[in-house]
């Protein structure tokens, strides 16, 4: 009863606000409620968006500007390697600073990326689903594009640029090389980086596991010919981009997030200084294959295996990251949020994550898609928190537009945005997520939803091996009925109920419906790129 | 080197200590000494050894009596189900009083069990392998033993209770419902709860899970026939018992841990005024197969699923016990640990708990035998540490003994004990496991041992689907080698490095050599009961 009245209650303002929803004496199956038809429509939380705004209303005045927000991004970490996540001394590899992240903020236990590096990258700063935008894979040196698909998007840091901010991106871009689609082209200030991830760049240099390439030197000519780029960029907004340095050696790549950290650190430190706030995305070349251990910091974990390794230095830049802001007196105006671009690349290991789940990197298995998430921001968000409610990675952009104070009226009407606004999911001390579904697509074909604890399946990738997730599986469409699992009960998605619960599944494939429609009324620009 | 240096002081007062270790100037692969033929080696930590007897002898002087001991058992709980082991609000159960004890003391994340019940509890009990003791599989009604396997056998609660201690057993048993096989015949002072498993009880009660059984009269009496005893127990050293309720509802039963809680919340007021030290081990019935949501308490949990339901009440339940210790003041004189006695059971799946490794309940793969450990004793034990030392609930006998000041030369030396005393791992500060290698067995067969973050297997489970590991199983030798993995980067045990790791493979096995000539000095007395 107390939970209905709840609802009546915002399903009250509901009305109000949009004039759409009827009252109802249960809470519906789906509670979001859509504003406009081209937007993601979202679960009503009025109180708790209250709460948030108070809250970032009495930040402005204090500091008498808006917000920073940091995002560190690990490359394909899997779900399991955080301590806080299970991982961490249990797999050899204490992740300290991690936990302490965890602790000190919102642990998310449904946070959900793409399936690859490209989609996930490209979504966070879009705002819109890969299929839409046509960054549906992983882009790869020596591929030929037709055409930019950034020419049609309005990124984050444009309109954070826009809105005063400062805006960097240091690390692993991995969303094209060419001119127009660098991060210096695609909205931010400055960007200092590798374009490629690790493997792209070391493998001329690595006659251990590429002897083929590298012991063959017309091959290996041939291989450089086609790139891809081994420099650490540096590029300002208006194209100007000077190559720092060069990877020689795998041990320079092994040294190489030492370097962005201390990148990072400096301008963290400098940007304290301004009167601009700043959005920054750090993005670790570690933890994706090919792992090298930085040589100032050998078998750096107990494991010392190279990933777990990789691990355990990732971990200690992280709480290097965390002491600068602390040092510069920032964190209490900096919103952190921490976690990974897709699930463990299976085909590299043991040089690769662990998930606890059914999947890798590459599949639409919770395995895949389902990373950490921690929010953190000293006195923002209540410490300690954790929270089993639905968080697409989608969502950082237009938390970061309402955080930064840039209304969603500046975005066109002619394209549909996937975001949900989850300021107030993050910063009411009780706050629940405002994200009713999450839509799983690999490439350009729709795969798997879940929508509060049940994911349904329309298509699977099943391996032909029983234990390799990636590279050798293959896209199945499902057989009676879609597979649903209840992920309370079947968190390794081992047992479908799909037959046998008509009603959820019903419902939850005519949200499915619902999706393809916004596919109808807005057909991507870029198919097949 | 300081790790070289660290093992050579070790080593050094190890030679004082013992005689038998030659210093080296290599920290060996097994870091053991073995101080009599008819007990396990241990890896020495004098110095740590050191801290906790202080600590010990410090408490003991302020409150003028040995520590009480509480050993909290929930049936069947996965490793997965707890909050801090990954699951709670990920699993729609939160569990803040399991997360607040781990966050209070030690979280172990390398803890085992028996791969089934009976083993692990007469394990504990008995600090001797099932295979040695015949304890070996659940000891189901209708069982007909032709020997009493505790005859043989010098139990915890008799040494603690000639230490002075009272001693008694709330809740599940299930080692035995003959005469002489209850908890009050094999040395407890008191016990009050039921023989046999949930589901064993509820059976003939379940028209919708059993309808062969119970709508069919001539099939029910015959099963009723053979048992189980369906009665709450209430018996006394000396052999009186007394049935306080008979289950007649599956209503009963899920109120029956409120109603054993209740009980152990009454008898530790009653201690808490008493001189005697005490060992009290409480045994939920909950989470095993068959869960019935207690009617006070409908639906407990958000995922609203029975066995999650069942793990929100257990939760809550261990709340009420800690907050009845901290009410009474014995939080600083009581070691509490908390557990599970094996892996989930997937046959009664949903109606079953979750791991996120390989396998199951009745498997020997990490999913049967991995187990939540969490060591909580104020003041005594450091906050929030956590640890991957390797502990078998064995452990727990030799630990309790030392605890409660019995010298392990009241043990007879013409049989072999198996437990390690981690009195020290669990005490100091910075305390390590004394323990290198864990052994696991199916009845009478060796299966596998671990050994650091290695495990060998030289027979494995097969299920027979992809999915349940229980019951469809059969047990299968392995192929060209050995299966090795290396846990920190294969916890799922998926990959075998077996025939690639000889050296590592030649050295677990020369120990699992070791393990049975400690068979053929002292062989079973009741193999194949």
């Amino acid at each position: 009863m107390k939970q209905i009245s709840k609802y009546l209650a915002i399903a009250a303002s509901a009305i109000l606000w949009t004039g759409q929803l009827s009252a109802q004496d249960f809470e519906p199956f789906n509670r979001t409620v859509k504003v406009n038809d081209y937007m993601e429509p979202a679960i009503p939380h009025p109180d708790q968006m209250k709460e948030a705004q108070a809250k970032l209303q009495a930040l402005e005045k204090k500091t008498g500007k808006k917000p920073n927000i940091l995002w560190v991004v690990v490359d394909d970490m899997g779900y399991g390697d955080p301590g806080s996540y299970g991982g961490g001394a249990a797999l050899g590899a204490p992740t300290p600073h991690m936990d302490a992240l965890a602790r000190g903020g919102l642990r998310l236990t449904s946070c959900y990326s793409q399936q690859t590096c490209t989609p996930t990258r490209s979504a966070i700063l879009t705002g819109r689903l890969p299929v839409r935008t046509g960054l549906t894979r992983p882009i790869l040196a020596g591929d030929h594009l037709t055409k930019n698909p950034w020419e049609d998007e309005i990124s984050l840091p444009t309109l954070l640029g826009e809105a005063g901010y400062q805006t960097l991106l240091v690390g692993k871009w991995h969303v094209g090389e060419a001119v127009g689609m660098r991060p210096h082209d695609v909205g931010f200030d400055e960007y200092y980086g590798f374009y490629p991830a690790q493997k792209e760049v070391t493998q001329r240099l690595d006659a251990r596991r590429y002897p083929d390439l590298v012991l063959n030197e017309d091959r290996l000519r041939a291989f450089e010919a086609i790139g891809p780029d081994d420099h650490l960029q540096h590029g300002f907004k208006g194209g100007k981009t000077e190559k720092v340095m060069q990877i020689k050696t795998t041990d320079d790549m092994g040294r190489v997030d030492q370097v962005l950290t201390d990148f990072t650190v400096k301008r963290i430190k400098e940007m304290a200084k301004s009167d601009k706030p700043f959005f920054l995305e750090h993005c670790f070349m570690k933890v994706h294959c090919d792992n090298f251990d930085n040589p100032d910091y050998p078998g750096l974990s107990p494991a010392k295996y190279q990933y777990r390794n990789a691990i355990a230095e990732v971990d200690m830049h992280l709480g290097t990251i965390m002491k600068t802001l602390e040092e510069e007196g920032l964190l209490e105006n900096t919103m952190v949020f921490f976690t990974s671009d897709n699930g463990p690349q299976m085909d590299a290991w043991p040089d690769a994550g662990y998930t606890p789940f059914r999947g890798a990197k590459g599949t639409t298995w919770e395995g895949g898609v389902r990373i950490p998430g921690i929010a953190y921001w000293k006195d923002m968000i209540k410490p300690e928190r954790e929270s089993d409610g639905l968080f697409d990675l989608m969502d950082l952009y237009g938390t970061a537009l309402k955080v930064a104070g840039v209304s969603t009226d500046k975005l066109p009407n002619d394209r549909y945005y996937d975001f949900v606004d989850q300021t107030s999911f993050l910063l009411a001390d009780e706050g629940e997520s405002n994200r009713e579904m999450v839509y799983f697509w690999w490439g350009n074909q729709f795969m798997s939803l879940r929508m509060k604890e049940y994911k349904a399946h329309v298509k699977v990738i099943i391996p032909t091996s029983t234990h390799m997730y990636i590279d050798m599986s293959t896209i199945q469409n499902v057989g009676l009925a879609p597979w649903l699992f209840n992920l309370y009960v079947d968190p390794k998605e081992e047992l479908t109920m799909g037959h046998r619960r008509n009603a959820w599944l019903a419902t939850v494939l005519g949200e499915a419906k619902k999706h393809e429609m916004t596919f109808k009324k807005f057909p991507p620009k870029n198919v097949g790129l």
